[in-house]
């Protein structure tokens, strides 16, 4: 990866298992709190399903932007109708709604994430707005050098204006970034503005088992990992045994 | 501080002394690299003398707006011909404009930012873009759940607009965050707004002995402190000490 100066990262799917973390707020708060029986896998799918329909609207310029927040809480009230759930507060709905807030990562992410910014600044590149990717990081323990994308870029990936946001808020050229995301749309649409960019394999996303999707890399990836960890190994970041506790740094620099 | 649930600083001056930083760059770079025998501690106070007008225009609206680095380069131009330095090529004005990117922490900002992170989310609401606090972040040690302000904010501060782009992208109310300055007319501006407003004093700021502006907290701030480790005491934050060094969350957390 000659040149590479800065990582960005999808989020959702890349990062973090939206599917089993949706899933399982829904089963508590409105399964055992609430006393639904629903399927709440497909609670998750369906919520998650109106997501780009919401978002190509404001891509197609059909609607001034609005951050993922109000697009997720619009959506959630079909589900909820979809599911016929129609007892919830406003502030109940408000509480459902920043379940996008609490999604937990896979289970290489953490310690994958330490490596690389040993060596790398990392930035959030999602259609996540701030306080959701700050909330979700402050809350799983991820870190970010910066939030780019989402409300700072006010454009939806794969809109080339969101990567192109990023890349001169960070003061870099394109090339001089990689993505890294689990979607090859997501990696082509940065391709088209000079991105570098790594593929990283989540096979359960969307399913347990038989997903078809994004089982690997488009051939125009620049690189391919099986998780963070692998990633980090790929990029010849330091082994977290040898990073300081106190910085992060790597501990055998100067 | 009841119902404080996050806090913003400003950066320049509060956290970071750019006076004696871009003073010894300059040394460094146009006194011993180039053989410019000038006042270093001058040229950094008429560089930043020239840093108020720009914005102004922004503000007023006579100009769209543009990035800090933008305007620290129009300046450095200016302060480089007042100085009848001459000699620099394109890429070295390019280097020199960067020093803002690396200026050094007053000592006391580090072990409390640290302190202070472990009880709130830290957000930068700075003039500056988000390239610059990140790679001073990045140098100096700081962490940043989110930068925000400047480039981010598309506005200057004391515009109201660029406190209220900050709370709006926090998710938070103005009344639930705190802004964290050592010039009272930051802090008047964001109260305005809604913000609560803390005082933290930096008596060397803009001369060794003798600054008279600043040297203590407007009547209707809601605390003063004299450094960063003052008011992590202040606001209850946990020892240092007790911070595990993996995460630096509270180790005597549940």
């Amino acid at each position: 990866m000659e040149g590479l100066e800065a990582l960005t990262f999808d989020v959702f799917g890349t990062l973090v298992d939206w599917r089993h973390s949706i899933a399982a707020e829904a089963l508590r708060f409105l399964g055992e709190e609430k006393g639904y029986d629903r399927d709440w896998n497909a609670f998750a799918l369906v919520w998650r399903g109106y997501y780009q329909p919401a978002m190509e609207r404001v891509r197609a310029g059909s609607r001034d932007f609005v951050k993922l927040d109000v697009l997720h809480r619009e959506n959630l009230l079909k589900v909820l109708d979809d599911f016929s759930i129609d007892t919830l507060t406003e502030s109940e709905v408000d509480h459902l709604n920043h379940a996008w807030h609490r999604l937990d990562p896979w289970p290489d992410v953490v310690a994958g994430m330490t490596r690389l910014r040993a060596r790398y600044p990392l930035a959030a590149l999602s259609n996540g707005n701030v306080a959701l990717i700050m909330n979700m990081a402050r809350r799983a323990g991820l870190s970010w050098e910066a939030i780019l994308g989402g409300d700072v870029a006010r454009a939806y990936k794969p809109m080339p204006a969101a990567y192109v946001s990023a890349a001169d808020m960070m003061g870099l050229e394109p090339s001089s970034l990689a993505l890294v995301a689990a979607h090859n749309d997501d990696l082509k649409a940065a391709a088209s503005v000079g991105f570098k960019t790594i593929f990283v394999v989540r096979r359960t996303e969307y399913a347990d088992v038989g997903q078809i999707t994004d089982q690997e890399a488009w051939d125009g990836a620049d690189l391919a990992a099986e998780n963070l960890e692998d990633l980090a190994d790929q990029l010849n970041c330091p082994q977290a045994a040898t990073l300081r506790p106190d910085t992060g740094r790597d501990n055998t620099e100067a």
